[in-house]
C-alpha cells in the first residue's frame, strides 16, 4: 500500500510521528507477556510523572482502548454517580461533546455555553459555583480542537477546588506539550490520547486520576468495556488490560515518551510547537490569509483560518490539490464561520511549515486566488 | 525496545504476523483523507465478502475502535431495544461475558449455561425457542476461546430464524478461517476482530449486520463511542470514522486481507490452523501431556491441557521458560480445571509448531517433569 514517501499531517491527530516511533511497531509482543506487562507499567508511571504526580503521591494512569472520546467517556460515565451533577463549560465542539457523552448516558449535566471565539476562564462560571449550584462536577476542554484555544484550567480547577467540587479536563490536544500539574492544579480526572502531543499513533487513550476520586467509580459504569475502574483494578491486580491492548500502539508509545524526554519534556516540546505556529501563521499572512482568532487567543497546536473571499475559493479543491502535493490540512469545526485549519503539532520542525507555506503559494497560484 | 527477533505467539492473540502486515504498519495516513476513506470503503467490502453477503445484497460492515469486546457491546447494547430480551447459549468465558455485558447495561437477558467440555448444539435451545421463551435476540460464540470448542453456529442460526430470532454471532477467534454465510445462515450480527484469524494487529474490530437489522439500532444506544448505528450512519455519510480510528491498524489489516486470499481465503486458512493443531497435539501427547477435551471437540485455534501431575509442575516456570526460550504460551480459563492453553492460529505454520514441541521437551526436561 505504501505510496513512498508519507505526506505530511498539519491535523489535529493522527500526527505525522517520528521514523522511530513507527520502526517501534515492527514487532508483535505478547499481551500477556512479561515484557509487555513491564511496559504497560512503564508506560503508566511516565504518563504520571509527566502530569505532575506519581502513584506514590496518589495518582493513577489508566490506559483504555480506543480514541481520546472513549476515554472521555469512560471518566465521565464512571465518575459521574445518581446523585452527581456536571457543570459543562464549552466553547467548541470538544467541549459539547463532553455534555453529550454525559447526557446520552442518562447523567445530570448542565452546559455553559461560551463564543468559539472566546477563552473560557474562571469568571465565566464563578457565579454559578459561588452560588447554589448542584454540580459535583466541572469538566472543561483544555485546548478546544476545533479553534484552537487553550482554556484557562489553572484558574477554572483553582474554582473548582476553592467551590467543592472535582475537575475533570480534557487535555487531549494539550497534554504533553502544555504542562500541567495535577495535584498543584488539584484535578482529579485529566483525560488524553496516545497520538496527540506525545506523538505515539493511535489506538488508545489514557485518563490520569486522583486514587481517592478514582475509587468512588466503582460500580457506577454500565459498560464492560468502558468502566474506568475495572479497567484500573485489572491493570493494578494482573499487571494487564483485561480486553486485548493495541501492543503495536504501546510499543510506539514507549518510544514516542522517550522521545519527549530527549526533545526537554512539555516546555522544549511547546517551544517548538509555538515556534511553528507563529512560522504558519506569519507565512499565511503574507500570502494574505487571515486567521479566525486575534494572536492573543491561538494556542500552539492548530489555527484556523478564514476561507479567502476570492469566490474562486473552494476548499475541497484547495485541500485536494495541497494533499497531492504532499500536505495535508483539515476542514474546520466552527458551526457558523467558514474556515480550515492547518495543525503544527507532531514530528513537524519549521522547515515542514515552510514545504507546507511554498505548496499554498503553489495551489493558491494555480487556482488563481487573489489572496495575496 | 526492540529485543531482536520477536517471540512466536501461541496464544488466542494478539497473534504472530506476517513480516508484510507488521511493515505495512510503517507509515503516517491522515484519517481523514482520501486515500484512507478509500481504504475503509474497501476493508468494509472485503469484510462483507469474507461473510459470504455484499452491501448489495443488504448487509453493512461496521469498524469499531477498540478490542473485539468493545464491538460484542457496540452490537449488544445498540440492538437490543426496551421490547427486546437476549438469550445466550454459553460454554465458557467469552459467552458469560454477552451475558455480563447485556446484564450491565440494563438488557433483559437470560443465559443458557451448558458445561465447558460440550459443544452447544441448536438441540440445547430447542425446547425452549420451540416454546413460550420471550426472547427476540439468540446470542452464541462461535468458537469459545476458553476452551478451543466450536459451536453449531448454522444449526443454532437456523433455529433462531425458524422460530423468529435474530442470531448474533460473537465470532471473534473464528471469523477469516472458519467459514460462515451470513445469508444462508441467516446471521443479524457477526462480530469478529483485526487481530486473529484474519491476522492483523489489534487496534479495532467489526460487526457485519443485516441492513434492516441495524437500522432498527439508531438512538437505542446509550454510549456515544459504542454506538453502532451511530457510528454506520457517520461512515456512510463522510467515509469516515467519527472519532480517530487506530490508522496504522487499518494500514496493516488491509496487507492482511491480501494475505488471507493469497493463502487461498478461509479454507485454506483453516487447513493451515488444523494442521497445525493436529501437529500440536500429536507432540504433546507424544511428550505424555494430555488435553482437556476428545478430539471430536477440538477447534483449529487454540487447544487446552492438563496440567500434567508431576507435583514439580509450576505453570508459571514452564511459562516462563518457554518465554525464555522464544515460545509465548497461554494460561488456562476454565473455572474447575487446572489447565494451560496454546493457541495454533496466526502467520504460524508446522516448522514453528515443531520449534515449540522441542522447547517444550527441553523446559520438561529441565524441570524435571515426568510427563513422557
Amino acid at each position: 500500500m505504501s505510496t513512498g514517501k508519507d505526506k505530511l499531517l498539519f491535523t489535529p491527530g493522527p500526527l505525522t510521528t517520528s521514523p522511530a516511533v513507527k520502526a517501534a511497531l515492527n514487532r508483535d509482543v505478547g499481551s500477556r507477556d512479561a515484557e509487555f506487562i513491564g511496559l504497560i507499567a512503564t508506560i503508566r508511571d511516565r504518563l504520571l510523572a509527566l502530569a505532575g504526580v506519581s502513584k506514590a503521591a496518589g495518582y493513577e494512569a489508566v490506559p483504555m482502548q480506543g480514541s481520546g472520546t472513549f476515554a472521555i467517556e469512560a471518566a465521565l460515565t464512571s465518575c459521574l454517580g445518581e446523585d452527581d451533577r456536571l457543570l459543562v463549560a464549552t466553547n467548541g465542539t470538544y467541549g459539547d461533546r463532553i455534555g453529550q457523552i454525559a447526557r446520552l448516558a442518562g447523567k445530570r449535566v448542565d452546559v455553559v455555553k461560551i463564543a468559539g471565539d472566546r477563552r473560557i476562564e474562571a469568571s465565566d462560571l464563578e457565579q454559578r459555583l459561588r452560588g447554589n449550584c448542584p454540580s459535583t462536577h466541572v469538566a472543561v476542554v483544555h485546548c478546544e480542537t476545533s479553534s484552537g484555544i487553550v482554556n484557562d484550567v489553572p484558574a477554572i480547577a483553582a474554582l473548582a477546588r476553592a467551590t467543592g467540587r472535582k475537575s475533570i479536563v480534557d487535555s487531549m490536544s494539550a497534554f504533553g506539550a502544555i504542562d500541567v500539574d495535577m495535584r498543584s492544579n488539584d484535578i482529579q480526572f485529566l483525560i488524553s490520547s496516545a497520538n496527540k502531543c506525545i506523538q505515539g499513533v493511535p489506538g488508545f487513550a489514557f485518563v490520569l486520576c486522583e486514587r481517592e476520586a478514582l475509587e468512588t467509580c466503582e460500580g457506577r459504569s454500565r459498560s464492560l468495556s468502558l468502566d474506568l475502574h475495572a479497567q484500573w483494578r485489572g491493570l493494578e491486580s494482573s499487571g494487564q488490560f483485561r480486553f486485548t491492548p493495541p501492543t503495536q500502539a504501546m510499543l510506539a508509545f514507549a518510544t514516542a515518551l522517550d522521545e519527549l524526554d530527549s526533545e526537554g519534556g512539555p516546555p522544549a516540546r511547546l517551544s517548538r510547537y509555538a515556534n511553528n505556529q507563529q512560522r504558519l501563521v506569519r507565512g499565511m499572512r503574507e500570502l494574505g490569509f487571515a486567521t479566525v482568532l486575534p494572536d492573543s487567543l491561538h494556542g500552539p497546536v492548530i489555527t484556523t483560518f478564514l476561507y479567502p473571499e476570492d469566490p474562486g475559493f473552494v476548499f475541497d479543491t484547495f485541500y485536494e490539490k495541497l494533499a497531492e502535493r504532499g500536505c495535508v490540512i483539515y476542514p474546520g469545526k466552527l458551526s457558523d464561520i467558514d474556515c480550515f485549519r492547518i495543525g503544527t503539532a507532531g514530528h513537524l520542525f519549521e522547515q515542514d511549515i515552510e514545504i507546507l507555506l511554498t505548496e499554498i503559494a503553489n495551489v493558491a497560484e494555480e487556482m488563481g486566488l487573489a489572496v495575496r
